[in-house]
């Protein structure tokens, strides 16, 4: 289909650092690779800073930059609103859209909290009868050896599931010195490791094996009680405030847990070890899940994003093993417009295939997954975790969404 | 030093299974490797079936064969006893070996329950006071890259421990077919996974980090709750009753764990996961540990058991990474008996190792590690566990030994 | 710098099939990441096929699609040409470009022939004089951990180089029904895997190690003889002609090499093999280079394009081993503009970086590397290569450029 | 069946050093885990120095120590001559033996040149007609891992072989300091890295291929011409003669091949690129060995040596990948008298392996393999490669045996 004869999917992002980037990465090379039913449409993106959000509209693609996001819903030229901002903001703006008739695909975690969580979704609910579409941004799905392991699961190659092992490992706030970024502050962030990354591999697994977590037992740690006050940030990298004589700088608290371990039991029958931790030192992106099942097993290691590892236990003794699948065959999920065999594809590719699956539910008229019904039910995961943490890691079932 | 001028240190084992094979070639061999200030004699092996001792003892390498373990306590050309009997004989023969002055290696784990453990300790405790040395079969210790892992923690190389992560995954029992061996009886056994693989990775996480185990919040799985019942077995391998027709055999209860999953706190700040299952399909042998501290981390597999890798945080960034140490230079823990670097060992090795350090300590009038006291310590964390998925995986304290 | 401050590059592209695809992600993305003096205009793509360079410059992101690549020279507004069509056009399009004042982007390898290469290199060198800027896409060159293995070389981390290792192994043609592609015809692609991926490894190799091979034995081989003549090909895959009945369809010869296997010595005293082959069965995209020195190796394996492995002989042996480190801090090559650490990249990146050092060169009015002499040195290793397998393997000296 | 009423077999074993020890580890270990039809008795060992011969002869195991080899071919009392020592003496001890009627199981390489190697098969040959069987130590064949890949390539699981590439990389010797051993002396070992590691690949890939090296380019190298004399070496670890003060110790010329590279074309239609080298930095023992096929793929790592990679291209495409086979079940080669799976063996154990398959063959009246004939192949492999690189790595064809 020429461009010409597209429909177009007219996009505002809010939110321009981390997120914002790998998103405006994606939403600039979709069209360019897949052939979808829609025309993306850059139309602007949305700061606080003026000067920042121009120079990041410019840099990244957007044909304007605001200074309020309401300004964006409040548009006639804008179809879909990209959340990108921290989690404390995430249901202001999605009500907001939602109301205004936006589509809105909204970044991970879904909210701070189950309260926020849940009025999303409900505003998801009442949208989806207008046919306004929503979707949480757990990218990690649209990985394609992680989809292939939903495959395999749905194929039913590993038969039952018994076990899940899931871990998330950064090192990032290992330096005790390392600043009190947002990310290390509850009234944005929500939650530190947990958010931030466990709730990755909550989704994730329950992504992949179909089943859901019905209860939990959890610790949670806080290794550096107080930090340096940034000077400034950006991602994950941050500097701490001072002069240059090294004078001792003012501290905080820091007021969101470091790691967040936790055992499950799925409502299939699978028992289940979680970790998310900012402490693992030498592991930069260590999310790493492996599934056992009764006829198989499987392995993936984000920091191999394009390996899956497969065990077939039908096949003879004497030729099992775990096979390294390199996930980059035409035949392999999102592989055929891409480049071929062994010439593998990066982090951001994950945002460009979850751009392609939201503009074909979006031009199709389907529901995009994960929903929001999907992201609250992993916020009531991340509620349960923090409350068994609380109780002494008294079992704690996961509240139905 | 040559032969004749050595002491004698006369044995005799107890068990002549997958245990009484592997200590007996260590026995064999260990003064064969390394110069020792003992020299082993193989007096005497026993077991209740005299055909199948006999052949044992010929085929195992030991002078005698005799049908009562009694016997060798009894008599006077031996010192050691070697105790390779499934748990719940530990007990009744190390406390008449230690009453009959002979030093005693037990095979882990030290007991069945806490009860017997305690009595144990007890009896070592008596008497040590008479230079007789007590010592508990944690082989794994021996390995030389689990030695070389205690050394870098020693050295202060990792830093602070921040993270534990643990697993010993295997997956002999899979098949719900595989009949109801010793293993899996709990009057027998003990326990299950949790037992028998899970107090190897206890151990040896608190020997690398140098912390115990505080606390703990776990659950416990049996995924197969009957099993046909067995018609022979040998070490892990066993076939199910039943005629060649197929017909239906008897079956049992399963009466142990198939799986032991666990949280802990360590009492130096380390948080940790634990992990043993025996449905793990495709994992044989999956022993493997990862630690996290502030300076550095670490990771074993025992499958392959000859490497460590060791990540370095203090290099600079650039060039940091995990480094796969292949554990074979003269100067690793063990080496420089063997064979040149890169000449890789085995599984048996670690026995090896385990008799020379056991050697030298009795000649020298040391006290062997692990003790009695250590293999006690193991068990009260084994214990915690029980009562801790036994109360809805409350978090648990470890008693004190 | 804001864009409206920049200098524009201007660039017209022939080709739009495997590498044209790259270089437009590349051209696209670019100035997204990198701050940079220049901005890219992507003008026009040129190509034979009215509807097919139409349909390409739309999906691709070429402002114009015109239907002969002299229209891009004789433009005005256009700066620079990117060659990426089949070598047989190489030099024709390259001298008319340079004799145009245009700057060129050649993909490699440079020309099929030494003849050719010697004429491309002599325009630049007198096309140099007028300012004008010419490069060979040997895109490898620019993955971070390629030149982070430069980089160690340099800062004398590796010491003597003794031994270079080197393979590039893919299996797209092990199936002898795989057609007659333009790749498997001599007079349009020069050779075969030598040419096409050998002249990769070559390039790789002598960068690295700032080593030029001086001497070769060669042998190539020719496993499928014959194969049916193609009905459409696209990158590396292609259909063979036929009906649907899968009536016999006609064949041709195959004229280039399906593998080339070398010794060579490199003038700074290293001894080398290579092997490029397209019959390595299971490998994907094994672009494999190890490289021991006095005091260090170190190996890099393209499928995992973002690690590197390193091996330092100077520190304490216990602690020696090969060191995995994942190329994706900061103050690797390229990365501070990419995502945070253990956040991967992919194959098209390569291209990305080689752009932005393009722009640069460009801009900052020196010349790029590869140059068109370094090329040239490549083409004469190949020739070397072709003479010595012809003569039964004879040493061969590589003609001076 | 119970030793009493086994066959014996008697051996003398002449030199104790590296080999040796390996071998008597063998001689002492594999009755006690296999069940043989013969007996082995370790009667007595050869060596010059009465001191080390009577201290290593009790060390090893061996009954009595003999100052002069040729009183072990002269006596009664011993079925078969183990021969252990350097390559300069094999003939004549092997020729000894075989007129003596004894069985003989030479160390690899079978000889220093070809005309030994000849003698020896020749006599090995004459030899047979008396029921006389002869061996050449060839461990690698014994490794369960490569017997597996043996039996993949026989079952057509690779389907026709078109790659072979074979490295044995060690680094022992990248000191320029390390002593001139016998190792590096060609009146005594007749070649270096090229007959001592080479010649196990050769023999390794001939063996698993079931194919013959027909022809040969090669080029050899040696990197450091002069090393100090030895003061004492042992195995592949030695010390410089000299002072304490660090005086000026005398050198000597190394006379063999640091490193020695090859190209190969099989008899059955492969291309092969083989590289044997002392100077590998971070290489200790990297005898890797990789096969291409129509069908599939292997390869193997002598530093993970219970692994065996698998490519199987015959499954669905998106399921294929490289399968690390854990060589440790119950139905691979060798594999069913050692330990359950998962639980990994070492090096020595390919010895272990031979004795059995010598044992077997001498007590059942056939030829065990690799024969002199076979080895004597090897050594005219290695005799075209010493000609090949004389002669400008001219293609070489390989003598016939």
């Amino acid at each position: 289909m020429s461009t010409a004869d597209k429909a177009q999917l007219r996009v505002g992002m809010v939110g321009y650092a981390f997120m914002g980037a790998a998103h405006s990465q994606a939403w600039r090379t979709v069209n360019r690779v897949f052939d979808l039913p829609a025309q993306v449409t850059m139309v602007a993106v949305a700061g606080r800073d003026r000067g920042k959000v121009t120079e990041a509209a410019e840099r990244l693609g957007w044909a304007e930059a605001v200074t309020d996001w309401r300004e964006l819903v409040s548009r006639d030229d804008i179809d879909l609103i990209d959340i990108c901002t921290p989690g404390d903001s995430h249901e202001t703006i999605a009500l907001a859209a939602l109301a205004a008739g936006k589509h809105v695909l909204c970044e991970k975690p879904l909210a701070n909290n189950v309260a926020e969580a849940r009025a999303m979704a409900q505003a998801a609910a009442t949208a989806r009868a207008s046919g306004v579409r929503t979707m949480c941004g757990f990218n990690y799905r649209r990985v394609p050896a992680v989809a292939l392991l939903r495959r395999l699961v749905e194929e039913g190659r590993l038969g039952d599931i018994r076990h899940v092992r899931a871990t998330y490992l950064q090192d990032w706030i290992t330096d005790p010195q390392f600043p009190l970024v947002w990310r290390l502050q509850k009234d944005l962030a929500g939650s530190g490791a947990l958010g931030d990354i466990g709730a990755h591999i909550v989704d994730l697994t329950q992504y992949v094996t179909g089943q859901r977590i019905a209860g939990v037992s959890a610790l949670t740690e806080t290794f550096v009680k107080r930090r340096p006050l940034p000077s400034a940030s950006a991602g994950l990298s941050a500097s701490p405030a001072g002069d240059e004589a090294g004078a001792q700088t003012a501290t905080g608290e820091v007021t969101v847990d470091d790691a967040a371990l936790f055992l499950a039991r799925l409502d299939g029958g699978a028992v289940a070890t979680y970790e998310a931790t900012r402490f693992a030192t030498g592991r930069k992106n260590g999310l790493r899940v492996e599934i056992n099942g009764s006829l198989g097993s499987a392995a993936f290691d984000l920091e191999r994003l394009n390996e899956l590892e497969f065990y077939d236990a039908t096949v003879p003794a004497t030729r099992q093993g775990f096979t390294r699948i390199l996930v980059t065959e035409p035949d392999h999920p999102y592989l055929s417009a891409w480049w071929p065999p062994g010439h593998i594809i990066g982090y951001e590719h994950s945002f460009t295939h979850e751009m392609r699956d939201l503009i074909e539910a979006v031009a199709g008229g389907t529901d995009p997954r994960p929903s929001f019904d999907d992201a609250l039910q992993v916020q009531l995961v991340l509620d349960a975790v923090e409350r068994s943490a609380a109780a002494g890691s008294a079992w704690t079932t996961v509240d139905p969404a």
